[in-house]
Parts: structure tokens; C-alpha cells; sequence
């Protein structure tokens, strides 16, 4: 048996990908690492798959995905993260490339998941904020989404923050923590730790929080919409420029 | 005499522009600025005239670019706010308003400005930071570097650090400060402040003192190249997507 498994954490901008998903017709982080893995193994094909951690919507970027694959053709850590430096785009780059046993699964494997959504709370959003954050222009209230925040940490059944075209059968999930960060100069931050997410759950989250925050609904609705399970009392989902994947933990064995 | 004339402070993301100087073929600020003002005053032409500070080349930023015109039609600044916010791209924003005398001239007027020029002195660039920063992988003599800086201080014939192209005369300035600051996590920033700027002046500066931190120089040819006055021994330039136009000073009268 020849080959060698490989978790590579990924830091990516996602402003100009349609996501991290391979799709035959447009630009994707996966197709984009993908490739480059091509040329880095020589593979004919033009592909070498990969498995990410989780998949990112178009515009939302990431500080830590993981992406497991394994080597047929031999190269080093070290070799690897030179070639990736060079043939990856400056929008996407390798933070670090660590050998895993056989066995890891980038997505499977998975233990937990940090994600980060940053809202620039004030009149003025500066140029180079605008792909990196949503603007809420009126003040927000932070008591208010901090309580609303308090009511969801914990193990539940996310399915009112789960927008449709999720893979997961079971909706229940441990939020570890939902802290809402203040950042100065109007930035806040929001970050969510779990053992998983459902698809869109940060964003259907962070939603409900900012209509909580602009007054327009209750702290306590946090609770109840949770309780009744129905997407549609969750109201409005954040846009995907405010998110980021920021880590992935996995179990002691893969040292990650 | 109907009218008013008025200064505008603006942000803007220098990236998708060819710059902030009008042209015919290809997107600048001034270019976006006036089109909009243009719909605003509902000018048939197509085109306010507005007069900048100063003139970033593509791909450099601004967090206070300055640029004054004269309405026929009157609008009060909060107006002028309100239609420009929604006018403008987001990659272009108006951070104030301000009325001023007639004989207020953006560029001629100015008594001052500060440029800042970002480095990322680390093996890894975030895809975040590509647009706004240089990168340069081996760390930096900041110690070296500002040994230079200091010897750059002050009133002097800044020929040497002038590409050719400029519109000005004298190439005299007097640059009042020049100093290197550590922002953590291995971002470094140059702010530069002075009476004027030649073309280029800040971004040649920059070459020459991280020239001297990579110990590719000597600190003390920084005084020599000043002292000879020759472009040609200055060095490299830095690349535009490290500098942002931060501030302009104008006289008091202009209570800007």
C-alpha cells in the first residue's frame, strides 16, 4: 500500500466562488483546490477529490476549513505546501497540511465546527468591510440578542433555524456556545460552536437575533420558535458575506 | 448667486478602479462620483465636475479622499447624504458633507495629508488581506527600517522618490512624519504625513525601506539616495494595494 491521507485547513475568501461544492459550470473552492492537486500529483484527469468539512454557500469564506484527501504519488507536507502556495489563487490558500491516518473523513470525523458572523453595526459601512459583513444601520440591541442568544446554547432540535436542502436526517444539535462579541468602532461578532450545523443554521440564527436586536421582535421568541420547530416563525436569513468557517475539531486520534 | 460649494469625504475600495482620475474608457472614482452627483442634480450631461485632493492610482484605497464641487442646484449636505448612500457603489462611500466657501479647492487648498502603506510581513497572506496589504515573507529589520525612516524626516528635495508623471514643480516637501508601527499578528503599518506628496512618493519610500528591512540595503543609504536626487537609485516601488489615502488637512478657514 503505497499513499498517504492528508487533512489540509484552507483559508478562503468567498466572495468570487459559487461556494465550496464542485459544480461542473461555475467557480468553486473545492474545483479550485481540486485542480491544483492535479497538477501538484500529475494527475491526467485534472482532479484529485477531495472532502471538505463542511460546504460553504457562494460568499461565505473561511479561516479553518478542512479538506481530507489521499496522496497516490508520494509528497511531503513541506513539498505540498509549497506547490499549493504557488498553484492555489491568492482568494484561497493552505494555512497548514497534516498527514492522517487512512480512516479520516474531513466531514464525518468531525467533532465540532466554529463558525464566525460579523455585523457592522453603524451608519457608515466602509468599502472594504462590504464583503466581509452584513450592515445593520440602526443601533442594536445587545442585551436583548445576548438573552435571545442564552435560549438556544444547549442540545435541541435546531429544525426552525435549518433551511430545506440539508443532508442531515437527525435536526438536533449541541450549540456549545452563542456569544455576540463587541469588537469596537461598531462591529459585532457573533460565534457559534457546536457539534455540527444544520444547512443555514448560522445564518437562520443570526437572523432571528438581529430582528431581536432591531426591536422588532422579543427576546423570548428565541425560545419559542425554537420550541415549535417550524422554519417559517424563524424569519429572515442573514446574508452569506458575514460568515465565516473559522474552525473544525476532530477526535484526539487525528491530532488535528 | 445661487449655489453652494461642498466638500466631499470619501471612502472607497480601489481595487475595481483604474484609479481616482477621470477617463473615458475605464472605471474610476471621480468617474462614479460624478455620474452619481450627476443624477442627484439631475444634469442632463451626465457629469457634476468634482476636483480631488488627490490622484490614487488603481488599485490604491482611501478612508479620506477629499473632493470639492459646486452645485447649481441647491441640496443641503443631508440630502446630499441620503442620495449619495444609495447612489454610490458600496465599493465607493460618502462619509460626509461638508459646506464650504467658494474658494475652497480640494487639491489646492490642502495643506497636509497622511497615507498609511500596509504589510503583511508573514509566510501567510490571508485571502482577506490580498487588496489591502503587501506581502513580504521574510520578517522585517524594523529596527533598520525606521534607522531610515528618521534619516527621511523633515523638509528635503524628495526627487529620488518621485516617478516620473507628476505635475509638480518643486519636489520639495516637507514630510512630517514617518513611522512604522506594529499592528500585531505581523501587520505592519507606514504612515506618512506631509505638506504634499510626489507621484508615487509614499509607495517608493516603502520600496526603499523594505529593501533596507530585508537587509538588502544598508539604513544609511536611505539619507544617500535622498542626497542624490536620481529615481534610479531609490529601488523598487511598492505595489498600490498596500496605500489608503487616510486624511487631508485644509486650512482653518475651511473647517475641515
Amino acid at each position: 500500500m503505497s499513499g498517504q491521507s492528508f487533512a489540509l485547513e484552507l483559508a478562503y475568501d468567498g466572495t468570487d466562488f459559487a461556494g465550496w461544492q464542485l459544480q461542473p459550470h461555475a467557480p468553486t473552492v473545492q474545483g479550485c483546490v481540486e485542480s491544483a492537486l492535479a497538477t501538484v500529483h500529475g494527475e491526467a484527469s485534472g482532479r484529485v477529490p477531495i472532502v471538505g468539512a463542511g460546504r460553504t454557500d457562494s460568499g461565505v469564506h473561511a479561516l479553518g476549513q478542512v479538506a481530507g484527501y489521499r496522496q497516490r504519488s508520494r509528497r511531503s507536507a513541506e513539498t505540498l505546501r509549497l506547490a499549493l502556495d504557488k498553484l492555489l489563487p491568492p482568494s484561497v490558500r493552505m494555512v497548514r497540511a497534516v498527514p492522517v491516518p487512512d480512516d479520516f473523513h474531513a466531514c464525518k470525523s468531525a467533532t465540532g465546527k466554529i463558525y464566525r458572523y460579523r455585523i457592522v453595526n453603524r451608519a457608515l459601512m466602509l468599502p472594504f468591510e462590504r464583503h466581509y459583513a452584513w450592515q445593520i444601520k440602526i443601533p442594536l440591541d445587545l442585551a436583548a440578542m445576548r438573552e435571545a442568544a442564552a435560549s438556544l446554547e444547549g442540545r435541541h432540535d435546531f429544525a426552525a433555524f435549518a433551511t430545506s436542502g440539508g443532508q442531515s436526517r437527525s435536526t438536533v444539535r449541541h450549540l456549545r456556545r452563542l456569544a455576540i462579541r463587541e469588537e469596537g468602532g461598531g462591529v459585532l461578532e457573533l460565534e457559534a460552536e457546536a457539534d455540527g450545523f444544520l444547512y443555514r443554521m448560522v445564518r437562520n440564527i443570526t437572523g432571528l437575533l438581529v430582528d431581536i436586536g432591531m426591536g422588532r421582535r422579543d427576546p423570548a421568541d428565541a425560545g419559542r420558535v425554537l420550541a415549535e420547530r417550524e422554519r417559517a416563525k424563524a424569519g429572515l436569513t442573514a446574508p452569506p458575506q458575514g460568515l465565516c468557517l473559522v474552525r473544525v475539531f476532530y477526535e484526539e486520534r487525528f491530532r488535528f
